[in-house]
C-alpha cells in the first residue's frame, strides 16, 4: 500500500460512472515501485513462513524436549570427534583415515539407545566382515597375474554386491543386519577396489576399523550415559497410552450418544478428543513394530531384564487394533444419519453405558497392569462385571418387543389389520441393536486383549499386587521373630550366666 | 544311532526289571563318537536351516522377479563404478576421492526410480551447501588466529549439526529431505575439520562433488534405463490391487456366512483367502506413504504426468481402510458364536447376497477405473443398483416381525397370556440385523470410496470410456472426410484439365 500513496501524491484522475458515483483513477506505479513492492512482497511472505515453521519447530521441542536432547547429544559428539581430530598425536597415528570416526558418529547415533546400538554392532560386524574377506578377495587376484586381477575383483563385486542386496531383502535379514549389509557392500567394494592402488592394505583396514570403533565406542557412551532415550521403554509407554486412549475413546463415544443434557453445541469440541484416541492405537503399527525391533538389541535398563517379551507388546498392540476397528465401526454406526426414537435410547442408555464404562474400565486396569507392571487383582472382578453387563444388555434387548409392541395395538380382534397392528417397527430399533452388538463385540476383544496382557504378565513375571503387600509385610513378620529369638536367646545367655 | 550301534558290538549287558521284561544295558558312547555325533547333529541341522533360508529367498524372487532385477542392478553398477577406478587417467584425475563414488554408488541405488532420485538430489544438494558453508567458516576461522580456530570450528559444528538433526523432527522437512539433513551434517564436519590440516580445500571439494555426481548420474542411468521400477506406478498398482482385494473379502465374508451348498470341511480353506484381502487394506498405510512420497519425484512416465496427484491415492486408501474396518466388523460377527436362526438367514440371504455383490461389483468397477484410468460409464448405474438392494434390505429388515410372529400366535384372545405371546425373539434377530446394518454402513463407506476414485479422476484428467470411443471413430470420420474432400479436389482437377 505504500507505494500506492507516494505515487498518488501529484494530480489526480477521476472518472464519473453512469451511476453518478465517481472513481479516482490512481496511475500506474512505476517498475521501481513495483519491482519494490514485489520484493517487499517476497520478503514478507518468507518472513511469515519462516516465523510459521519456527513456530512449528517450537511446539515440536516444547511438545517433546527429549528430541531437543537428542540433537545436543549429536552436537556433542560430533564436536568431541573432531576435538579428537584436532590432538596432532592422534592424527598422524590416524592419518587421513581420522574422516571414518566423524562419518561413524554421523550415520550410527539414532534417537534411541537400541537404534544406536543396533547400527554399531551391524557396523562394526559389517566392516570387520567385509574387511577379511576382501583382502581374502584381493589376495587371489594378486596371485593370479595382471590380466585377471580386475576381472576378478569385478566379478567378486558384482556377485557379492548383487547377493547381499538381495538379503536384504529377506525379511528375518532385514529385521537384524539391514543397515549391516549395506555396510557390508560399501566396505567391501571400498577395500577390494582400491587394494589394487594401495598398497600397504593391511595397515589402512587396521586404522580404518579402530576409526570406526572409537566412533562407535563414542556413540554408545552418549546414547547409554546422557539422558539415554529406550526404545523397550518407548514401546512400553506407548501401549500402556494407546490403552487409556482406547479407553477413553469407547468411553466417550458412547457418552457422548447417549448424553442429553448436554446441548448439542459442546458436542463440536468432543469429536476430535475421543476419534484421536482409536486412530492413535490404529495408526501406530509401524512405530510398533520399529520399537520392538530396536528394543532386542538393549541391554537391561530400568524395570526391563535384557530378555524382556517386547516380541508380546506387538501381540498386544494387534489386538487394541483388532478392537479400535471395532471401535471405529461403533463411532460411525452413532455418527449415521438413522437414529433410534428417543424413548428407545433412553431405555437402553443406562445399561449401554455400563457396558461402555466397564469396558473401558477394564481396559484403563490392564494400562495399569502394563504401566506398574504389577498384576492387578481386580481385573478378574471388573471383566465379571463387565460380562455381567453385557448378559444385562442382552436381557434389556430380550425385552425390547414388548416396549415396541404395546399390548392393546398388538392385540387387535380382526386378521385383516394384521399387517398393519403386527409391524414392529424393528427399522426403528437397527441402529441400537447394532450399537449393542457391537458393544458386545467389543467386550469380547477387550477380553482378548485382557488374555494377551495376561501372557505378558506371565511372560516378563509381573509381581502380583497382593504378592507384593505380603512381601511388604513378610520382612515385619521376619524381624519380629528374629527379635523374639534374639529375646529368647538373651534369655537363655543371661540364664547361663546366672 | 552309527555310533550305538558300533559301541554295542561287544559284550551285551542285561537287567531283567521286576516285571519279568528285559533290557539290554547299552554302555555310554566314547567322548569322540559322542563329539562326532555332536558336530554331525549341528551340520545337519546348520544344512536344513541353510536349505530352509535359501527356499524363502528362492520364494522370494519367484514372487517378485523385479527384486532380483534390482539386485543385479546394484552389481552392475558398482562394478561398473570400480572398472572407472581400474582406468589410470580417472584415477590420477580424482586422487583417492574416487572412493566417494563407490559410495555414492552404493547408499544412493535404491529400488524405485522415486526413492533414487529423491537420494541423488538430497545428496548432490546438501553436499554441494555444505561444502560451500564449511568452506566460509573455514575461512573465517583461519582469519580468526591460531587459538580461535578450533573454537570456532567445533562451535560451527556443534550449532550446525544439532540444528539439523533437529529440522529432521519436523515432519514437512522429514519428508523432503531427511537423507539431505544426514548428508549435510556428514559433509559439514568432514570439510571443516579437514579443512584444519589439507591445504588444497577447494581442490577437495571439487573433486569430492564431481565423484559424487559421477555416481549419482550412474545410478539414474542405471535406474532409469534399466527396467526402471516405478514409485508411482506402484502405488497405483497397490491401491487398484488392495481395491480388488477389498472387493473379494466382502464377497467372500458374506458368501461364506449364507452359503448352504457347501460343506463345513471346505470352509477350513477358505478363512485365509477371504482374510487376507482386508487384512492387507489394514496394513499398507506405511507402504502407501512411502511410495506416494518417492513418486512425487519421478518425471512424467507411462501414463502419470509429472504433476499426478499422487495425494489422491493416499485418500483413496484412507477411504478403503475405513471400509475394510467394517469389513473387519462384519467378519467377526459373522464369525461369533450367536447365530441367527436357519429360517431367518434363509430368508435374508438373497437380499443379503445382493447388497454384498452389488457393493463388491461397485468397487471392482472403481478398481477397474484405476487401473484403466478411464472414467467408467457403468460406475453410477451400480451405485445406484447398490442403493436400490440397500433399500431392499432395509424394506425386507422391515417385514422380519411378520415372519418372526406368526399372526396365529400373536392374536391371542385374552390379555393374560401377553409376556408370552408377543415376545418376539429379538435376540435371535441381533446378529442378522447387525449384519445388515454392518452392510448398509459398508456400502456408504463404498460410496465414500466411489468419491475420492472420482475425485482422483477428475484431477488426473482421466478419459471417459465413451468419450475414448467417440475419439477412435473420429479419426475415421475425419478420415472419410478427408478422403471425400480429396476426391472433391480430384474431381476438381480433373474437371480444370478437361
Amino acid at each position: 500500500m505504500a507505494h500506492q500513496e507516494k505515487a498518488t501524491s501529484g494530480v489526480e484522475w477521476r472518472i464519473t460512472l453512469e451511476d453518478g458515483s465517481s472513481k479516482s483513477l490512481v496511475p500506474d506505479a512505476g517498475p521501481v515501485s513495483r519491482i519494490w513492492a514485489g520484493v517487499g512482497g517476497l520478503i514478507a511472505g518468507l518472513v511469515l513462513k519462516v516465523r510459521e515453521f519456527l513456530r512449528r519447530a517450537w511446539d515440536i521441542g516444547v511438545d517433546d524436549p527429549r528430541k531437543v536432547i537428542h540433537c545436543l547429544k549429536v552436537g556433542m559428539a560430533l564436536t568431541a570427534v573432531s576435538l579428537f581430530y584436532f590432538m596432532r598425536p592422534l592424527y598422524k597415528g590416524l592419518g587421513g583415515n581420522a574422516m571414518w570416526a566423524i562419518m561413524t558418529v554421523v550415520v550410527v547415533l539414532e534417537n534411541t539407545v537400541g537404534a544406536t546400538i543396533y547400527k554399531c554392532s551391524n557396523r562394526v560386524l559389517a566392516t570387520t566382515l567385509a574387511g577379511f574377506l576382501a583382502f581374502g578377495v584381493h589376495w587371489v587376484a594378486s596371485q593370479s597375474g595382471q590380466e585377471f586381477e580386475p576381472l576378478i575383483t569385478g566379478a567378486s563385486v558384482f556377485i557379492l554386491a548383487s547377493a547381499t542386496t538381495f538379503s536384504r531383502f529377506i525379511p528375518s535379514v532385514k529385521a537384524l543386519f539391514d543397515y549391516g549389509a549395506l555396510i557390508f557392500i560399501l566396505t567391501f567394494s571400498l577395500v577390494t577396489v582400491s587394494g589394487y592402488r594401495v598398497d600397504k592394505l593391511f595397515d589402512m583396514a587396521c586404522q580404518r576399523i579402530s576409526t570406526i570403533l572409537i566412533g562407535t565406542c563414542l556413540c554408545l557412551l552418549v546414547t547409554l550415559f546422557i539422558c539415554p532415550i529406550w526404545a523397550g521403554e518407548e514401546l512400553h509407554i506407548l501401549i500402556s497410552r494407546n490403552m487409556d486412549k482406547l479407553a477413553n475413546s469407547l468411553d466417550g463415544c458412547v457418552d457422548e450418544h447417549f448424553d442429553y443434557n448436554d446441548e448439542h453445541k459442546d458436542s463440536d469440541k468432543q469429536p476430535d478428543k475421543k476419534l484421536l484416541g482409536y486412530k492413535c492405537v490404529l495408526s501406530s503399527k509401524a512405530t510398533e513394530e520399529s520399537m520392538a525391533e530396536f528394543a532386542r538389541w538393549e541391554p537391561a535398563h530400568g524395570r526391563f531384564n535384557f530378555k524382556h517379551p517386547w516380541q508380546q507388546y506387538l501381540k498386544i498392540g494387534a489386538s487394541m487394533r483388532s478392537c479400535a476397528c471395532c471401535v471405529a465401526a461403533l463411532n460411525s454406526c452413532i455418527d449415521s444419519e438413522n437414529q433410534a426414537p428417543e424413548f428407545i435410547k433412553k431405555h437402553l442408555s443406562n445399561i449401554c453405558l455400563k457396558v461402555s464404562s466397564s469396558s473401558s474400565s477394564v481396559l484403563k486396569e490392564v494400562a495399569k497392569t502394563i504401566k506398574t507392571m504389577k498384576r492387578s487383582s481386580s481385573v478378574e472382578f471388573l471383566v465379571e462385571e463387565m460380562s455381567s453387563a453385557v448378559q444385562d444388555l442382552q436381557n434389556e434387548i430380550k425385552s425390547l418387543p414388548e416396549l415396541l409392541s404395546p399390548p392393546e395395538v398388538l392385540h387387535t380382534e380382526s386378521k385383516e389389520t394384521d399387517d398393519t397392528t403386527s409391524t414392529i417397527h424393528l427399522l426403528d430399533v437397527i441402529p441400537v441393536v447394532t450399537l449393542a452388538s457391537l458393544m458386545i463385540e467389543i467386550s469380547s476383544r477387550v477380553q482378548a486383549i485382557v488374555e494377551t496382557v495376561e501372557e505378558l504378565a506371565e511372560l516378563a513375571e509381573f509381581k502380583g499386587e497382593v504378592q507384593e503387600k505380603e512381601k511388604q509385610n513378610q520382612p515385619n513378620i521376619n524381624r519380629i521373630v528374629a527379635s523374639q529369638l534374639n529375646d529368647d536367646q538373651q534369655t537363655v545367655k543371661a540364664l547361663e550366666r546366672v
